[in-house]
């Protein structure tokens, strides 16, 4: 747990809060919300490897940020338009770390490159799946991909620096950009994967 | 195992039947969604503290009790209307069940008060959120939430009171019953957690 | 892990992606929607007995054959049609085959007969339950239930013949004709449960 972390769930807990309020739900639904966004897809992946108690049963700071990002939230509703650009940042550096813990977690567990890779997008994107299947959406990330791409692109940047003689920490600072990089470069161009039958759905 | 364990599980598997009757369900259908009404808390507490094989797969009377309610359940289904007082009522004393019964897991799995509370929450509730996705439906517990509320005070009452010389058993019992004392009154006197944008909700 | 095994990946991940293209999901959208549905049962089953991490990631010629049909399923995609018989077939045997997979799993774990046949009906079906979850619709199972039954049936099959003095092999390949049996003859005759209120269904 370091403090960029923190970072991360914060991003992930507002933009929980933020879909929870236009769902109209509850403020106890806004909190659910805002945790299934920060903490779902860490919670998958422990399932999966079979890490339990899931992560943020053992580590009792998590819930404290996620409570103090969902009370600010709510409180500042009306003012979080402003704010949009950083909980962007917020956001695209939580899924950079997110993916890499799951890359690094799925390494430890000793699993096939491609499965660390996996591991790592799922850590990134599942809670945001959740988050919309809760909110009986189809997940927004079926349909807006780059997200995802940016985080299966900065798992394989990591496996093939291993092969050259670099420090451990310096790559996992690079894969860790290669995915905010990607993710910024999308959006600021608007890059996403071709849709098939895409004439018909634009609707 | 308790008999009176056996109450809850009936009230959850028929809160489950009605609602799979309402969706027009084939008999299967409405076994299953009866089958994770009444077990899908513990199941999801059973997996996210690596408690496996999940209980109600170590321990058939669950599955026998499940199938004999759904069964009665389906053939008094024009009769089910007179009972709905005793079914809140059994379905109240269900939540309060297995409130203590998560808790119980999260103090002997040795985690953070907080935590425990949210797994005796989570066995409370989480049944009836799948149910309510298998449904395709937000989970009513998003937008009524006094549900939730009931189970966090009953929790947060059980480490109150252990502070205090009080018996074991006793404390179980007194925050069972602040859980379902709470759901009572706030059902009795129609209170809710204010809705956020709420004058846009009553459509 | 044999070559049968292959052919049932191979045809649950076609359907996973046939319904993906129905919904207009883009490249990535339509990947995880094949893994899902040719993994998600299996999944279950695993996270449930706790055999984890669970298989597929133990096994990566599994990603390799998922991968694999999804490319061909989408390339060929306007010519899937002239193959609907040979892929219903290949989907029959995967769900005999899945049916007999989670059964052996619960007898391994030493779980009662009941719960295996539970667990070899989630292995055979729950990966289209979350395949229809993520698209947004009630899950199919829900409404054509002669699917579970086939495996309900196979694994009762199972459980009598261990009481004949037949070879392991035999009872395995009889049980899992059973549930071909069952699926073959329930569309061919289309047989399916009486859904309750089934007059006002029909709309």
């Amino acid at each position: 747990m370091f403090y960029i972390d923190i970072l991360g769930i914060v991003a992930f807990s507002i933009s929980g809060v933020l879909i929870a309020l236009e769902k109209k739900m509850d403020i106890f639904g806004i909190l659910i919300i805002a945790f299934v966004t920060a903490v779902g897809g860490g919670t998958l992946r422990d399932l999966l490897i079979g890490h339990t108690p899931v992560s943020w049963m053992q580590n009792i700071t998590i819930s404290y940020v996620i409570l103090g990002s969902t009370i600010a939230a709510v409180l500042f509703r009306s003012k979080i338009n402003y704010l949009r650009t950083s909980l962007f940042l917020f956001d695209t550096i939580g899924i950079s770390i997110y993916t890499m813990a799951g890359v690094e977690q799925g390494i430890e567990a000793e699993l096939h490159p491609l499965i660390c890779i996996a591991l790592g997008t799922i850590t990134a994107s599942f809670g945001g799946v959740i988050r919309d299947i809760l909110c009986n959406e189809i997940p927004v990330i079926f349909r807006k991909e780059i997200y995802a791409t940016a985080c299966i692109m900065g798992g394989a940047t990591y496996f093939i620096l291993k092969e050259f003689p670099i420090q451990e920490n310096w790559i996992f600072i690079i894969s860790g950009a290669v995915v905010i990089l990607i993710r910024l470069l999308a959006v600021k161009f608007k890059i996403s994967l071709p849709r098939l039958y895409k004439e018909e759905f634009e609707h």
